[in-house]
């Protein structure tokens, strides 16, 4: 069905299968990538390549999540946003999710101050993350909901990432893979409220279908990641001039 | 002193009081609409145009803290700076500036759909605050930091306008005034950090320029908004198209 077709108002079921079938398509769980990074078939070299480019996207959700409330004039839906930015940046004595993303690249033996410089990422991790940045900004108040919808698929990521890591990397312990054991319970509930806002407030089938190509495009944001990570560490393993090199020495 | 003017350093002292050199200048304390509306020299129907403007300000405020945030890198300063959004927005039973603000509005009889429509503003006001928002998003951030301290200004005026306002009319009672007493322990809290921030962060006599105009800037932002409101309802009067007409109605 195309963007522009004329269709029907899909029913509120029909609108929520749509989304789901993109995750069931294109979700990052797909990736060849992260069946060798839960398999326990990557070296620890690629797996802090992983953590330290994933850092970037852990970095930029608190500021997506801030440049989507910068355009909002509901002061409810603001009030609801932010548990989000509380979430990733911690609030008060929480030290939020940014920091167990701290601690697991500390357990990998990176060094925080390179892994927060983000000298070592890929530019194909740093472009993804900030076209997410800018998605928000420039789509539709409901579009930019929508793009956050792919916490849906998250929940069964985490859990298979938890078994799997723990099970195959002897670098990986229990207290390393907290933030995506706190994420379990997270990303429900956020997914739930936008799941439901878009559902209200999408009222036309092009915003729907909007909405939908928005869960897509977010999916391209998190595929692309492990593109670049495979291209630069597993297959055919170039690493782009710049970026970290396992073993290597920090920059 | 030109804003290019290869000047030396100032001090930490000198700076602080290039920066407060503005507020005695051109804080909106100034404005002869602000000498009236303390004063107790306008109607009702002015307080109202002022109360319902001004909401327009308050409610970018929140909006342009998070434009800020959304391009902040270092978690420390999103971890500050987000207190800002929880004062005005609230958090959790803490219902926040703007309701209190609300509150004001309330109790000067305008209704809430309208004040928060914002239909009844004022262009002026609207192209003012809106200007700040992408202020903070283009300018470099120690310039948008910089813009905030305003609120070193704040205390003395809001003190000026609790008791000239309910001194001089009898439709402000102490309860609509809440907003001003609230803001009278938050807002040193902020320019203190802020202050501090910029005396760190601007490192060379150019950018300890830019940080002294955009406190011009931020009290031109104030500044407009006080001719507008001035211009459509004290002097000359002339109520544009589509904007607030004391007595006539919401909308």
């Amino acid at each position: 069905m195309g963007l522009h077709d004329m269709g029907k108002l899909w029913t509120p079921a029909e609108f929520e299968a749509a989304i789901r079938a993109v995750g069931a398509q294109r979700y990052h769980d797909k990736h060849p990538f992260h069946r060798m990074l839960h398999g326990g078939k990557l070296s620890k070299g690629q797996v802090q390549a992983w953590a330290l480019n994933r850092y970037c996207y852990q970095e930029a959700v608190p500021r997506k999540d801030a440049a989507f409330m910068s355009r909002v004039h509901d002061r409810e839906l603001r009030r609801e946003w932010i548990r989000r930015i509380h979430d990733h940046d911690g609030l008060g004595e929480e030290p939020g999710g940014i920091e167990r993303w701290l601690v697991l690249t500390d357990g990998l033996g990176l060094s925080r101050d390179y892994v927060t410089s983000r000298r070592g990422a890929l530019a194909g991790t740093k472009f993804a993350v900030e076209a997410y940045v800018r998605f928000v900004v420039e789509q539709p108040l409901v579009v930019a909901v929508a793009s956050s919808l792919t916490e849906l698929f998250a929940p069964s990521i985490h859990r298979e990432r938890i078994a799997g890591m723990l099970e195959n990397y002897d670098f990986i312990d229990d207290r390393v893979m907290a933030y995506f054991k706190r994420r379990l319970t997270q990303a429900p509930r956020d997914s739930e409220f936008a799941l439901d806002y878009v559902k209200r407030s999408a009222l036309t089938r092009a915003e729907q279908e909007q909405c939908v190509a928005a869960v897509e495009f977010k999916c391209d944001v998190l595929w692309a990641q492990l593109d670049a990570l495979n291209h630069a560490y597993v297959m055919p393993g170039v690493i782009p001039p710049g970026a970290f090199r396992p073993g290597g020495g920090d920059d």
